[in-house]
C-alpha cells in the first residue's frame, strides 16, 4: 500500500535518518524520498513514498507514533496521504471550452487520479460538455448583485460534496476571500500570460503591443491578492512579428490547456508544497 | 553581387509588383523576398535580397531610379546594403565576461560579419579579453561627476571610428539620450530578464523571490525609457525550487550570451526592422 | 475575397514579378507572399494569399489565364483554394483516445476550418467518443485475412463522402498502397517518437532502453516506406533517468496530440508543399 | 566540510536510513540528498552531500567504517569525494574551436571548478587559443601509421599529469580501447545530432537531408561502440525549409557548446552515475 509523507519544519541536522528509521520501524519501505533546503528561510521540505503492507498497517497509530515521536520534536508541519480516497476535485468554467476538454478527456481516460463531483459556471455555455461527460453542471450567474449569494451557493455545493481541491478552468470572475479561506493553496488557477508579466486582464491584447517574442501561461495557488499567489507551472510559447492578437490567443490555449493540466496533476500527485508565496514542486 | 533592400510605406496594392519588376529591369534576381503587413498601422514592411551583376550593377544609378520611380511614389522609407563594407561594431563591457567571450570567439570564428573598432569600458577588468583578441580596449571610467566628460570621449571615439552600432555586453551604466540620439534603433542591450518583466535593476533577485518557475534573456534595442525599447529577441529557461540566486544567474549567463549574439546577427544581417517601438524581424 | 495560391517550378529570374503582376491586373491585392528556393534541386517554391473582389471574380478566367500565361512558361505545378468549401477531413482510430478528443474539441471550437464526415476505426472503443461529438463512426475490423476487404470499404466510404484528405490520430494499421496511391501526400500520421530515430513498433520503450534525455513525436506524410514519408512537425519534451516507460508514455501523449493537431492545421491552411520527400512548410 | 558520496547496490529496505545514519553518527549533516530505484534492474543509487567539521572529520576513518558497516552488508559500490583537489581534465580538440573557447571561458571565470593540465589536438589549428589562456598545448598529429604512437604518447601526457577526465571537444578521431579501458566513463564526448538519429559521421547532412524539423546534439560518455554510450545530456533547436546545410551547423554550434559544457559540469560535480549503459543524472 502506497502512502504519501509531506512534512516541512525549521531545517536541523537528522532529519531524514529520523523519518526514515520511522517508517523503517513501522515495517515501511521508503521506496522515494526528496527533499529540498530553504537555505533563507532555513526551512526543510521532504516528501516520502512508501510501501506498507496493506494488513498490518495502521494509519491511526503510525500517525499518533509520527506526531509524538517525531513532528512535536522537530516542530513539522506534515500531512499523511493514501491513493484511496481519490481527491474531490471541482471545475469552474465561464465559456472557453479548451481547458475543460483538456482536463474531462485526460480525467476520461484515467491520467487524473480524481472524482468529479460538478462543474460550476457563470454561464451556461458549456453545458453541453458536462453532458458529453455526465458531469452535474451548475449554472450559478454571478452579477454585481447576486456575487454574495452566488458564492454562499458555491460554497454550500462544494460543502455538501466534500469537495478537496477547486480547479478554475478559463473562470472569468474574481473568487472572493470567503472562498478562499475555505480553500488556502487548495484553488488552482491558469492565468494567461507569463507571469509576474502581464498580470490582470487582456495579457495577449498587452504582450502584442509590447512586441514579446516568446508568451507563455502560469498556473497558480489563488491567493487575494489577484495573479501573485504561488506559482506551481509555467511555460511558454514562440511568436513574432507575424502573429496577430488572434494568433496569439489560439497559440495559448494551447499553453494554458497543458500548463493547467500539469499543475493538476502535480497538486493531485501531492509534489506541491507552499512557502512563503513561493512552491516547492517535487518531481 | 549580393544586395539586400529594406523597405517600410504606407499599405496599398502592387507594391510587390511594382519593386520586383523594377528589380529585374534592372538586371537583377530577386533570391529572397520576405514581406509584412501591419494591419492595424496600415504599414508594409519588405526585405528583398537580390543578385546583380557585379560588373554592370551601379548602385548610384539604381538608387536614384529606386527613389523617382517607386520610393517617391509610395511613400517609402528604404536603404539598400552590400555586404561589403563589413559595418562597424563598438563593445561596451563593464566586469561580466561571458558576452564579450562569446561574441569575440564568434568573430574570430568568421560568424560574424562585422568589424570591431575597439571595446569601451567603465572598468579595466576585462582588458585582457581585448588583449586576447587583440582589440583595442579603452578604459573610460564614469562616475556621477565624469559622466558627460566620458559620454563626449565615447563619442569622440565613435565618431573617429566610424562605427556603425553599439552592442552593451553587460555594460552597467545607462546610455544617455545624447548618445542614443545618434544611434537611434543603433545600441543593442542584453538584458537579464524575461521583459516586461522583471525591468530594472537585480532582474534575478526578483525573478527567484516571485518563484517563477522561468527565467529569461532580453535583447532590445536602446531608448529613452529604460528597458522598455523594441524587443529583438528572447529565450527562457526552466528553473526550480531547488535553484538558488546563483544557480540563476549561472543559467542566466547562458541565455543572456546566446540571446545577444542572436540580436547581434540579425541586426547584422539587416533582418531587423522597428516601428511603433516594436520589431519586425526576417527570417 | 481570400484566395491561396501555391506554385513550384524551376527556379529562374522574374517568376515573382511575373506572378505578382497577373495577380494585379486580375484585380487582386497579394496580402501575403512567401517563397523559397531549393538550390540543391534548383526548385522554386511560392505561396501567395490574394485578396479579389467575390463579385467580379471569376476563379475559372483567371486559371485559364494563368495556365496560359504564367504555368505553361514557367513550368510550373500549381493550385488555387478558397476558403470555401470547407476541406473534408477522415479520421482513422484505433484504441488512443487522447488525440482524437484533442482533434474533435479543436474542431468544436473552430480552430479547424474542416467537415469532418465520419470517423473508422478497427476497433470499436472510441464510439462512444464519436457519439459525444454526433460523428458517424464506422466500425470496420481488420485482420490479416479481411484486410483487403476492409480497405475497400474503406476506400468506398471515402469515396462516397468526397473526402479530401487523411488523419490518422493513432490508427495503428499500416495504410496500403491501394489507398495512398488514392490519397498520395494527403495522409497525415502521427508517429509517437522523434523520427527518424526509433521508427517502427515501440518506439517509446526503444528510446527508454537507450536512455535517451529527450523524446519526441513526429507528424508526416504516409509513403510506401513506413515511418519515412515527409516530415510535416517535430516537437520533443525533456525526460530523465527518473520516468518510466510509462512515464514516458504519458508525456508523449501530450506531444502527440500537439504534433498532430499543428501538422493538421498546417494542411488545412495549404501552408505545406511536397518536395524531394520533404516539405516546405510556410508560416 | 562538503563532502559528496554516491552509492549503488542492489535494492533493498533501509538503506537511506542505515547510510544518513552513519553519517549522523560520524558528526555530519546532511544537507543534499537524491535517490533513485531503477525497478527493471533493481539498482538502488543515492547522492548525497553531508557537512563535516573540517578539524575532526577523517576521511580515512569514515571511509572504513562506511566500508566495514555498510557497504560490505549492503553490496555497494560506492565513493567519496571533496571539493578540494580538483579534478584534472584534459582536452582533446581538433580544428573546431567553439567548444573549446566555451569551456575555456568557464574555466576562467570561475563556473569550471577544475584544473586543465593540457589540451592534446591532432592538429595544430587552435594552439593560438591554448596560447591565449595560457595552457600548454601539445600538437599530436594521427595518421593510420602513427596512430598507435600516437595514442601511448597521449596516456603517458595523461599519467605523468595526473588526469582524472578526458573532454572531447569536437575531436575528430576515434579513441580506440587502449584508451578506454584506462578512462572507462571519463570520456566525455559531444556528439552533433540528437543522438540515436545520425550516429556516425556527417550528421548534419543526413539530417538535412531527411528534412527533420528539429536538430540536436548529444553529450555521453564515449565506449567502444562508436556513438552508443550512455547519454548525459542532450538539447535540441528548430530549423525549417528555409535553413541550408551550412546554418544547420551554425545553430548545431551553439546547442554542442552548450550540451557539452553542461554534461562537464554535471560530471564535476559528481552528479552522473552510470548503468547498463544508461546514465542516472542527479539533479
Amino acid at each position: 500500500m502506497k502512502t504519501t509523507i509531506l512534512i516541512n519544519c525549521p531545517d536541523q541536522s537528522g532529519i531524514i535518518n529520523a523519518v526514515t528509521g520511522y517508517i523503517h520501524k513501522a515495517g515501511g519501505n521508503v521506496i522515494y524520498l526528496d527533499q529540498h533546503v530553504d537555505k533563507d528561510a532555513n526551512v526543510f521540505f521532504m516528501r516520502l513514498e512508501s510501501e506498507f503492507d496493506a494488513y498490518s498497517f495502521s494509519q491511526d497509530d503510525f500517525s499518533k507514533g509520527f506526531q509524538t515521536e517525531l513532528a512535536d520534536r522537530y516542530d513539522m508541519q506534515w500531512s499523511i496521504h493514501q491513493a484511496v480516497p481519490k481527491p474531490r476535485m471541482a471545475l469552474f468554467v465561464s465559456k472557453y471550452n479548451h481547458c475543460l476538454y483538456d482536463l474531462l478527456s485526460r480525467f476520461h481516460s484515467g491520467e487524473l487520479e480524481v472524482d468529479i463531483p460538478f462543474i460550476i459556471s457563470n454561464h451556461s455555455d458549456l453545458a453541453y460538455i458536462a453532458d458529453q461527460f455526465s458531469i452535474p453542471y451548475h449554472h450559478i450567474p454571478v452579477t454585481k448583485d447576486s456575487k454574495e449569494e452566488a458564492e454562499n451557493l458555491q460554497l454550500q455545493l462544494l460543502k455538501e460534496e466534500k469537495v478537496d481541491f477547486i480547479v478554475l478552468a478559463r473562470y472569468m470572475q474574481i473568487v472572493s476571500p470567503k472562498i478562499i479561506d475555505v480553500y488556502t493553496n487548495k484553488i488552482i488557477n491558469i492565468h494567461h500570460s507569463f507571469l509576474p508579466a502581464f498580470a490582470g486582464a487582456k495579457p495577449y491584447h498587452a504582450a502584442f503591443k509590447r512586441g514579446v517574442k516568446i508568451i507563455g501561461a502560469t498556473s497558480h495557488y489563488v491567493t487575494e491578492e489577484l495573479d501573485a499567489g504561488p506559482i506551481i507551472e509555467q511555460d511558454v510559447t514562440a511568436v513574432s512579428h507575424s502573429h496577430s492578437i488572434k494568433d496569439f490567443i489560439a497559440k495559448g490555449r494551447d499553453l494554458e490547456k497543458i500548463v493547467l493540466s500539469r499543475a493538476v496533476k502535480l497538486h493531485v500527485q501531492r509534489k506541491t508544497m507552499v512557502y512563503n508565496n513561493k512552491t516547492v514542486i517535487f518531481s
